[in-house]
């Protein structure tokens, strides 16, 4: 490195912009120069869908800095509007373009730091060129969509990931009807099915039209509409489209220079976040890093490990010596629709399973705060973890409230390593305000433990052999209100000891209840009893119905 | 333990309540008795303070269950209104007198739980029987309180603690003036000082009067009033009074019975609760148990850890094989007064120092969510930590909104062994209306790590020596808004490249801002620039003003 360094940054958004920071307060002398393709550096993108709906008031606060605050505060040299075509390791020099004038020009490096980030999957579908159809990744893609929209119009959403979620709350809130369209049997795809069930109830609430498991096949342009047919067959007639189907790596200038991408084109990092070739540095939407859990390599497109990997880089750039190494990823990811949030950290079952991974699982239900508080909602928690050593492999919430805080806390046990035996006894804030004296995280704890002990035996889905007897141990008018499917025994568990020649002591049993709690402790009273029985996990409300309630508003 | 084991527990609440549930569901034959000296059981004492003010609106949520409920649930046989008055170890029974009748008679125990929690301090000051000063326990204190207030009256809360903020608070949530004494120099005790500034702000703004550093001394009746005469000579008239100024364990039984006592009248428990008799366990309010984060020992009188340790000793009552030990407590409070909220979780700085514990600190600031998202506001989280491992040791935070998550994922950080470095790389969930890309969290392990490296000094103290330099780098209309303390030269950031000829060179700097974020950055700019520069941790909100804002708002 010369003696006054030059740091070349390609992308100017979270992990671009994090590293330049970064650098700049390393090295008060560096020249840092900042090349962004887009007029706009260092934007909110996260809070594009929220300007839409009206939720954020003001266009000015998503611009965080301007190429002129960055040259004010941190001394970069910030071209806008400017494009790096190519990568000249041997000189270590960039060929970058003006779009306005269409002049290349060769800026030299010392460094080199690619954030290009991730661009909008946009399927060669017939008719997917018209100009209805839009995509959201910048201020521009969200000018757009404003400019095409007005109340009284049809959507159609394509995608129910995060984006596709917080766009059609935000479409719905800006007067439009919706239809929001997913490959997938259920909404939030990273997420186990049955803790999605909570979104999607919440979804068609608000009248969003829900159509799962479908994709769309090709688009018709229609007079008065841009006609949707789907795979099943179906259509639905739209003013305007928004393709939220996920995101590709924008590497193709990282190809072309032959650094060295991962199997879905990412670049690939050492934990520093040095390419292939030392002197090049990569991070955010478009690398791959190690994941947490597993050890293998993930690909997580979200703004926290952009920030924190663009700063790793810049000290490995400037002072090597005391940088310390990125951790990984572990996809911790939240969304809300309308009133309800949903979230996960860590792997999901269908992943577990996927990858042959061997995992336990327990899932509970109980509330962000003391209930006698006014206020309280239900939540539902998830846990998984390894079978030998306990430890925690993923979890997921969701509800209305505190579902970030469960997951955080959850995120930070995962980091830590920690099993489930210490989820019991992590002592969490609680004033009936905040929380519980026993939280959901510890309660999920003692459910894992009392699985692991051999105290209970869970089951998610309840038994189709009619040999296996299905207790109802609700209070008789919430049984009757909320049947569960199938035949099933209503013995209210106040009444269960005294009603156990009720039961065949020769049949297996499985005990249910709404929200898992009470079951389990029948289940208790008939194993003693010498039944063999099991606890439908979770209740009704985790694997039938999200909105069961606990007790009826009489009872 | 005989064939049908009999569990003798002796009090009704969290810790006994929680072992007698346990313990039921372990051993459906056993024969359960609890003992209750009052009327309830298992009641909500956190919810107390919440329907004296009214914000909870009904008595009998508080009941969470009755003697009936536990019969039906748990077949438990609840005696209330009977008092335990001797154990005879020897013979292994107890002495219980039915407060009623006044006629005693002997249980028998196979095991024996005391969870016998603590009284409120009540001081034998002049004047102190009188019937118009309170404590609060239990239900009949909170009735007694209720029958005794109206809107209009002169309250006086002897006590700054969680409880007696939260009595501040419901009582003027009530109608009536109130008057809050606290013997610190500050509200909140466990807290440091700084961090407990915005919880007295938040008082003085909604008129409570604070008295800090001054104590009751005697009361005084008059014909309309209780005069309280304090230490410092300031008398305070009141139509009620609340004491609020601690508890101690209710352990006269214990230490009748010759169990070991700890220094401050704690009965002395292992891991899994058992006192010094191996078949008299004790969890709650009157043990005290192993310091999570100093190995030494502790007590903390709250319900979450109360719950837990009750679990611990049934399991090692009913199955010892597979028990798993209490970890210990490490103190987790939050309390919120009005809008604002303030909280710990493992050791404050003032309590680091009375023990001689080396620690580091930080302080930083940040919003509960993306700024650019309606709603964001302020917080400060403080954190300590080892100085030669990085653990973490203690963190504290304050703000208005988010405050029981951080604590949350600092309190599983702690428990987790997590040191600094790792906090800088806790993927927390992020969407806009849930936090940050990087999170306060995040924030505060690079502050704690930028320390630790030597990339900046800090202090949380102004100079006194007129030689240092203080520059404030705010810009100018904020720094003429909201002066900070003493002889300041203000240079604001984005100038001070320009100004650095403003400064000499020979003499030492400070650079204060509203945050301690500006600050920071000037600090690295002058250090690089060869000056000998300190920043101002956490800035003039953390430190001498904590409503100080970030930027006017025409600014």
């Amino acid at each position: 490195m010369t003696t006054v360094p030059k740091l070349l940054v390609i992308g100017g958004v979270a992990a671009g912009a994090s590293c330049a920071a970064r650098a700049r307060r390393l090295r008060e002398d560096a020249e840092i120069m900042m090349i962004e393709r887009g007029p706009d550096v260092s934007f909110a993108n996260c809070g594009l869908p929220y300007f839409i709906g009206g939720e954020i008031g003001s266009r000015e606060v998503l611009a965080v800095q301007t190429p002129a605050s960055l040259q004010s505060l941190l001394k970069l040299d910030v071209r806008t509007g400017c494009e790096a075509i190519r990568i000249d390791r041997a000189n270590k020099r960039v060929e970058v373009r003006h779009l306005d004038s269409g002049s290349p020009e060769w800026q030299h490096y010392d460094k080199l730091m690619l954030a290009p980030g991730a661009a909008p999957l946009r399927p060669a579908l017939p008719g997917v060129g018209d100009a209805r159809i839009h995509t959201l990744r910048n201020l521009q893609d969200m000018d757009r969509i404003v400019a095409a929209t007005a109340s009284g119009m049809r959507a159609v959403v394509v995608g129910a990931g995060f984006i596709g979620l917080e766009m059609t709350e935000q479409l719905h809130r800006r007067g439009l009807s919706v239809q929001l369209v997913e490959l997938q049997p259920q909404v939030f795809p990273q997420l186990d099915a049955t803790m999605a069930a909570l979104l999607e109830s919440e979804l068609r609430h608000h009248d969003v039209g829900l159509t799962l498991g479908d994709a769309v096949a090709r688009f018709e342009p229609l007079e008065d509409a841009l006609r949707c047919h789907l795979a099943s067959g179906k259509t639905l007639d739209a003013d305007l489209v928004v393709l939220a189907i996920g995101v590709r790596p924008d590497t193709d200038l990282a190809r072309e220079a032959g650094l060295q991408l991962g199997p879905q084109g990412h670049i690939v990092v050492d934990e520093f976040q040095r390419t292939s070739d030392p002197d090049i540095y990569a991070a955010g939407d478009a690398v791959e890093v190690a994941d947490r859990v597993s050890g293998g390599r993930t690909a997580v497109p979200m703004g926290g490990p952009a920030n924190r990997q663009g700063r790793v880089a810049a000290d490995h750039m400037f002072r090597p010596d005391l940088a310390r190494p990125f951790p990984g990823a572990q996809g911790t990811a939240i969304v809300r629709a309308f009133g309800a949030v949903a979230g996960i950290t860590g792997w999901s079952e269908k992943r577990l399973l996927a990858a042959g991974t061997p995992f336990d699982t327990v899932t509970v239900n109980d509330h962000q705060h003391a209930t006698y508080y006014p206020g309280a909602r239900p939540l539902t928690l998830k846990i998984l973890w390894d079978p030998v050593s306990g430890r925690l492999l993923g979890a997921q919430a969701s509800g209305f409230e505190g579902i970030d805080k469960r997951l955080d806390v959850l995120a930070t046990a995962i980091t830590g390593g920690l099993t489930v035996e210490d989820l019991c006894h992590l002592e969490l804030a609680y004033a009936p305000p905040f929380g519980t004296a026993k939280d959901v995280v510890n309660l999920a704890g003692f459910a894992a433990c009392n699985r692991r002990d051999g105290l209970v035996s869970h089951t998610t889905a309840l038994p189709t052999d009619p040999w296996v007897q299905v207790v109802d141990v609700r209070p008789r008018p919430l049984a009757e209100a909320y049947p569960a499917p199938g035949k099933v025994i209503n013995i209210p568990f106040a009444t269960l000891r005294a009603n156990l020649d009720k039961l065949d002591r020769n049949r297996p049993v499985v005990t249910l209840c709404a929200f898992g709690k009470m079951s389990y402790f029948a289940a208790r009273i008939l194993r003693q009893q010498g039944f063999a029985v099991t606890s439908f996990s979770g209740g009704l409300k985790a694997n039938i119905d999200p909105r069961t309630p606990a007790r009826l508003p009489s009872v």
